[in-house]
């Protein structure tokens, strides 16, 4: 059977997949590019716990091919289930092979399945990244009486803040940790999720484990840890997701220390020719280098862009950089935004730190209408004066400025800078320039340094 | 008569002075400080428009004493009229005179008032920053049929914005040059400023100037460069400021090659025990070292920390950076921001360059409800890759997307580095991260480069 040559094979639909794709054309305008998707109608990965109430229809949430159209991609829709590293080939389900000077594998995340009894009842549901799964998911979501959301991270409170919404649904969350968040927040922010999510009516229980998932043909009931058992019809999991990384695996790449297809700087794959974006691929932590379970669309569009450059020829200096983990996420009106490490985090590394706290309103004076409290923590090295890490909750407004606090730790800012840092303030968009928290914050740190 | 000595004595009651003081406080905890101010009731001079409507009454825009209290900072109020530097005493109005170890001159701006006949008839308003003066102004302008603005750029604007709001006035804005905000945003930001407002209702007129303000007791009618006459009965005169020197020129501080008190990199003045800080005292800026007539509070709450922290020793330090401009402004629902060089003052100061652009909604899927569009220019020198400058539009979040892009000058980012950033995204709070624009316009640049 005559194999279809490529110059550029990307594996993955997501957002990891696309954007490879569209920066390889960008850099190398003549090569021949094609991207092979398991799933013909995906969906924006962060956009999924808004199909329910905020999104008029799930379908607003399709992740549409525009973009490999427009930069004159191929498409084929199709599943690899082998890479023949020597004939540089890959074996699609329907029988095809294709062949690829430089592969990309961007084949994403499943989620995890917890070791809990009686998780093949109907009414529980992974979160799978896929159109049809999704829309049937909803029609029973929507028609329960009552959901349990097992997971307080960010898709498990998304969900939380959604479900809530729906009429007549009472809504449950349980979370192991002692409090919500608790892998990419201080306890101190993640107890202001728990309050906006009481508020609307979510029942949130905190340090409990689900033990067994009961029901006959379908779930009726689940047991907690304390022997408590709550009637429920329908479970929601959202305890986060593992590297797919089976066919990587299989064609003999390397997996390094994590659990991720490990990678060099430029996202290159132990064999030079396959390069590994987004969740499947491993990541090292920007200030310890050890391995960094962050699987976040942002963070794969990073990779991406790196490897699409990178494909023929490295192109675009990475400065060895790492991963830091970048988090922002919205509950009831509250934005809550992380970067780098927490106190927590910090301390567990036995980095030697110190903590400046700034609280201001988003507006100013505080009496313009809309105002919110905006609370930043910053974290530094107390010798080195460098700043580890960041926290901020407030308004709309800090969405954004995790990401100042994002740039400011990868450009390795010190606590000197950000308190002379010139900024533009305004009443109706900022704290005012008296009280800029991130300014204060590190002001706040310095006489402890 | 006994004089009373200070380790440090401020000068000035706005944002620069409160800020000088109370970083002195934070960082000398056993020294004598006063501050004199000679308007005893000061307002937040950036809420100067919204005290119009936006906020319920005026003295919802005081500037309180509550910081200066709670460092104890001692308060004057009086004024300071000549400075003895051989004896290192001031004299103040009433006849008292005060010793100094350290003195910081924050005295601030005056309003230009143009060379326009006509200016002395009643009912023509410079801002000056003193409540009782703005109350009086307010009562009369919400009683006036219509009222006209001198001058386009931010004062302009938001005074255009907020007037629109009173019932039954007619507001014209009235700008020299072509665009509104042209000294801060290239003309396609300044175009959207200007539809917003003529929807508004604002009658926007540029590129003709104010001739003459005609009316015998007070003011009639205005008229224009082209002989066009408009009857109005209010005219705001929002065309700048500048630098309050008399002070320092009387006491024979050097005045440098601007029109503001010049500094060291510290803030210190040609005599090392007297800073000058804020809109009295000379910006150099960033990138050309050139005097830069920038007045903000943001810039003198920057150099307020600066200077307050060295002023008995060289702690902080400041790493030779100059001023960058960095604004934001609100118009209509429309959100503006500016950093450093434009386009425009980039061509004129002779820099090689390349511009990207990138276009996003500010939420995702764009069906989110309350999407803006975000639109980022961003201009890097061509050679060296170092990001110049940069503005954006859009929604509520774009007033700190443009402090991302702030602390990417002052960390003199390169495209490559803002093209591989990591950020956090999230559906209410950003563009989707393969859409994130100041991603996306540093990788439209970089072929340009």
């Amino acid at each position: 059977m005559a194999k279809e040559e490529y110059d550029v094979i990307v594996v993955g639909g997501g957002p990891a997949g696309v954007i490879s794709a569209v920066t390889a054309r960008n850099y190398y305008p003549n090569k021949k590019i094609v991207l092979i998707k398991s799933v013909g109608q995906g969906v924006i990965p962060c956009g999924i716990p808004y199909m329910y109430c905020t999104l008029q229809k799930p379908e607003d949430n399709a992740m549409g091919n525009a973009p490999l159209e427009k930069n004159k991609i191929e498409l084929v829709v199709d599943e690899v289930t082998t890479i023949d590293r020597k004939a540089k080939t890959v074996k699609l389900k329907a029988g095809k092979e294709l062949g690829y000077d430089k592969l990309v594998l961007a084949v994403g995340s499943e989620p995890i399945v917890p070791p809990i009894n009686g998780l093949d009842n109907k009414g529980v549901y992974p979160i799978h990244k896929e159109m049809g799964y999704l829309k049937a998911m909803k029609d029973k979501v929507v028609k329960a009486k009552s959901a349990l959301i097992i997971g307080g991270g960010f898709i498990g409170i998304e969900f939380a803040d959604e479900l809530a919404g729906i009429k007549d649904l009472k809504v449950r969350l349980v979370e192991l940790l002692p409090n919500l968040l608790m892998n990419s927040f201080d306890p101190e922010f993640g107890q202001q999720v728990e309050e906006k999510l009481k508020a609307k009516g979510v029942e949130v229980i905190c340090g409990k484990k689900v033990q067994e998932i009961k029901g006959k043909e379908k779930v009726e009931s689940v047991l907690l840890s304390d022997g408590s058992e709550l009637p429920v019809d329908l479970v929601v999991l959202g305890i986060g997701a593992l590297p797919n990384v089976k066919l990587a695996k299989d064609a003999g790449l390397d997996m390094g220390r994590g659990k991720g297809i490990w990678t060099d700087e430029y996202m290159r794959t132990s064999d030079p020719d396959i390069f590994a974006v987004g969740d499947c691929a491993g990541k090292r932590d920007f200030f310890t280098r050890k391995n960094l379970p962050v699987m976040l669309a942002s963070t794969a569009t990073a990779e991406a862009r790196i490897a699409g450059a990178n494909l023929f020829q490295l192109k675009v200096v990475r400065e060895n950089k790492g991963t830091i983990a970048i988090y922002s996420t919205y509950v009831a009106g509250l934005v809550l935004g992380s970067a780098g490490l927490t106190e927590d985090t910090a301390r567990k590394e036995g980095f030697e730190f110190a903590v400046g706290t700034a609280e201001a309103p988003d507006k100013h004076p505080a009496s313009i209408p809309g105002a919110n409290k905006v609370k930043v923590k910053l974290i530094f090295s107390r010798q080195s004066g460098i700043l580890l890490g960041g926290q901020v909750s407030g308004g709309m407004s800090a969405g954004e400025m995790i990401n100042i606090i994002g740039l400011a730790l990868q450009q390795r800012v010190s606590a000197t800078e950000l308190e002379t840092l010139q900024m533009a303030t305004q009443p109706h968009l900022t704290a005012p320039p008296t009280m800029y928290p991130l300014v204060v914050a590190a002001q706040n740190v310095i006489n402890k340094l």
